[in-house]
């Protein structure tokens, strides 16, 4: 997922480029959540990367370019997440509940929640344009779990978009208040989720 | 609700300072939620509001004022939303309801919407405390909500804490996304999320 800045995965420098920029990535996620997008400096980053700063410039020439790598990556692994469901077979319920455990997995990791959290009004244009079409995708793929879990009657009736959004709105605001070294596991909070989030719209 | 700036609301000078300084805050709160807080300048907030600089500054000393000001007042309309619920003579599925339907009244409504929606982080330690202990208070009555629907055996056994933050999450989430000149209608989201974030309690 995380971009290589080599000859691809395949030769040992590739792989290393791959390696720094995913840890790169991992320490801005986190300094961008303790600090806020707007107060860090390419300086914060490449302390908590432990590199200097010319190192940093090097694998990503901004701020802005590091936050539009981390919405990236945590949007492609949420929308690999819907790819994976299993399709009809799987029942629409089952299916929103992998979608909830998977989208809080990645919230649940530093690099991604964190991603996720930070606005993504802080783009540029061009790249907030990118992001904001993944992200619809990805919403537009919940959505299509609720409209179809209705036209089977397993689902209350109710209008998907609005569902949707209350359910990724509860999802994405976890990146708000959680915290690895709080009282709650992450899989106390996907079960948790799950279960109240599917039983909102169940027959 | 708006600390007022004169000798009081009842004398004409101190009624004319509170609509200053709500209309002052309204304003703020609009670019806020436009630029995002730490794009906002001070002259971006007196064009908003109609006002010289000079005559901004009278009122307020700087945007993190304004911006607390902005979180205090939808944090006490949210307060106030909790203690008007009726006591026990209210289930706890209606008191919910109203919870839902006043913390989205306040959400969708510009100022408020726009305050919730800026990070609190923003704010100096001082006057950030003083949010996160009023936002604490706030969260703890809609945690005693569930607690309470669950101990009478009208909610499904759950972890009130992580599904009080389900609940919010969803409704402060509208921020990202609501646009008054969208389709959706204020009432139509209130019913929406209302209906689909208490059936996930109720028995």
């Amino acid at each position: 997922m995380v971009p290589g800045g080599g000859r691809g995965p395949e030769s040992r420098r590739g792989r290393r480029a791959l390696a720094v920029r995913g840890a790169i990535l991992r320490a801005a996620a986190g300094v961008f959540r303790r600090r806020g997008f707007a107060a860090t400096g390419m300086r914060d980053i490449a302390r908590a990367a432990d590199l200097s700063p010319g190192n940093l410039y090097y694998y990503f020439k901004s701020k802005h370019e590091l936050l539009y790598f981390c919405q990236d990556h945590s949007l492609d692994r949420m929308l690999a997440a819907t790819r994976a469901l299993g399709g009809a077979r799987v029942a629409p319920a089952e299916r929103l509940r992998r979608v909830i455990r998977a989208h809080l997995a990645c919230m649940l990791d530093e690099l991604d929640g964190a991603a996720a959290h930070t606005e993504v009004d802080a783009l540029p244009p061009k790249l907030r344009g990118r992001i904001v079409a993944k992200r619809d995708r990805y919403e537009r793929a919940v959505r299509r779990i609720v409209a179809e879990g209705i036209r089977r009657r397993v689902f209350v009736p109710c209008e998907p978009t609005l569902v949707a959004r209350a359910v990724l709105g509860a999802l994405n605001w976890t990146a708000r208040w959680y915290r690895p070294d709080g009282p709650a596991a992450p899989a106390a909070v996907a079960d948790a989720y799950a279960a109240y989030l599917v039983r909102g719209l169940e027959l």
